[in-house]
């Protein structure tokens, strides 16, 4: 695995449906998925969406982790967290979603820039070594996505080193072992 | 027909995808659907809106009007008409929508109250002399619904009176006759 | 109205789902909706025939006369009238059934020729005064199809005269006043 | 594994798309997704069999095996061999296809009893080894059976010793090393 792959940290400026903040490095030893959205794109709601509550339903008693990205790069007056906080009520997402940290001088949030992503929705899997497995741009098809997923957690857990340890724990929080979830 | 089926008149505290504002006083002679929604309602956005939008491109060369009310009944902070012009950019809705007027002392819009509207998606189907023909909650199946509007399409235009016409300007706006949209 | 537009009468070897025969002529006065499909034709079974059964059901308290016809013009060997039994069982099909009568020097069957029906699946709206009101090959949109059998069945029923009464008695069946249904 | 769990061999009368009879045997090594049909079950043409066919597109480029298996146990007069290779025709089915044997004294044909299968759609996935890893009666989500395939795929190619490739050459055909296909 060459360092390129490896999956940039979130900068997320607000938390909803989590008590806690989550980040990559702190996930290390979990599959992760993460999809970009907003609130107003007609295929997040159409599409993506339902597909992620999918996904948390079928991969419920793994250890994958599902994590939403409110990436918005347009309409900022109108996707404002008062309004995604009503969204994710009446869409009932149960997950934990970050608001992406919005950039001064540029539409495009930060953690979007970060992954390259070139609109919404958008997902990324990641492996149990914090390598990008997969990039997609629009909605895959289940069974594609299913296999990638199912592949990326038959994976074996990789060993923790003292080291690798210490980068786990993030803001004071520590990722639970992997398998623990 | 008795006057407790007529429609009643709509109360719009601004209009969207119109330069003037409607009335159903305004558009007698012509059949007429409303529809009400709400920009965080699912079933709006997955189903009416969508089906909205069948009824513009089957019924485009008659005179049928299609006007939307957003009815809003529940967070209000959210769903601003700043929101909602987003909202029509995003999901390219094209005929003309009155937001509802707000009720000083109620969750529930005027307009909505008017009709009774149970909530949202809502719609009632006006007959060219401005009679009720139908009134549903949720949606409803597409034939059934284009039987329905064929059905009020085949009525025939009823004769203008002088009086009638005088109601037919509103705000200093009048309709054009029936048969010419 | 030109006799161009008349339906020509059905020519059918085996009446199935019906203990009498139908006509054309014997349903003068009725609305009639004739589909034509194939058992092995793979947009009849998957899009019109799930059509014709929303069809009967929101019109079934009308005088709308839904009629199918099996006109078999392709693997003749395979989609036998035996098998059309074990398909509308398994299907559930429930409105009168039609096998196209075999025409012995052509792959296409008697009344599909007669019809013009390039293929399957393909209808004909049939009006109350016995005229052709649309046809069309391949499944069409919902809405649409509402709104023509909606406009349909409110013509008004035609006069009978002595002589159409005659012609609307078929190999000993009369058909019942339009209404009665 | 328990013995208990190993995928019965294959009892077929005739195969379709394929030169070559197929054995669960002779497939030692590969993963094999075997799905059960009838061409007059609903289910499977509306809805299985469009589940293959995303199967097969998806998973073209791995070594997973699907076979198809016609399970008559109605209607035998119908679902001949005849109108089958009509059908196949028709909804252009590309998998191999094998008629399962009848069995002269019970309406179930020999691999259906073998397997259990309830009725049909079924299916099973079979693992490297010959294992049955899942049974499903009914059309599964997309998602989970995709994520099943996957991770069988993930599981490592079994060594194979002198006798087990003897049983792998079956009828005079020897599969392939699995990863070669």
């Amino acid at each position: 695995m060459s360092d390129l792959t490896l999956a940039p940290e979130l900068s997320v400026s607000q938390w909803l449906n989590t008590p806690r903040p989550f980040s990559i490095a702190g996930l290390r030893g979990k599959v992760i998925f993460l999809h970009s959205f907003q609130l107003l794109c007609p295929g997040c709601v159409a599409e993506s969406l339902p597909q992620v509550r999918r996904i948390e339903r079928i991969f419920a008693n793994t250890d994958l982790q599902v994590i939403g990205l409110h990436t918005v790069f347009e309409h900022h007056e109108a996707m404002t967290p008062t309004v995604l906080k009503a969204f994710i009520h009446e869409y009932r997402l149960t997950s934990p979603i970050g608001v992406d940290q919005a950039d001064g001088q540029s539409d495009i949030p930060v953690t979007m820039r970060r992954y390259g992503f070139r609109g919404t929705p958008s997902s990324v899997l990641i492996g149990r070594d914090g390598a990008i497995l997969h990039h997609a741009f629009g909605v895959e098809d289940d069974i594609a996505l299913g296999a990638r997923i199912g592949m990326a957690l038959a994976a074996p857990v990789p060993a923790a080193t003292p080291d690798e340890n210490a980068e786990g724990c993030v803001a004071g929080i520590c990722a639970a072992p992997a398998g623990a979830a």
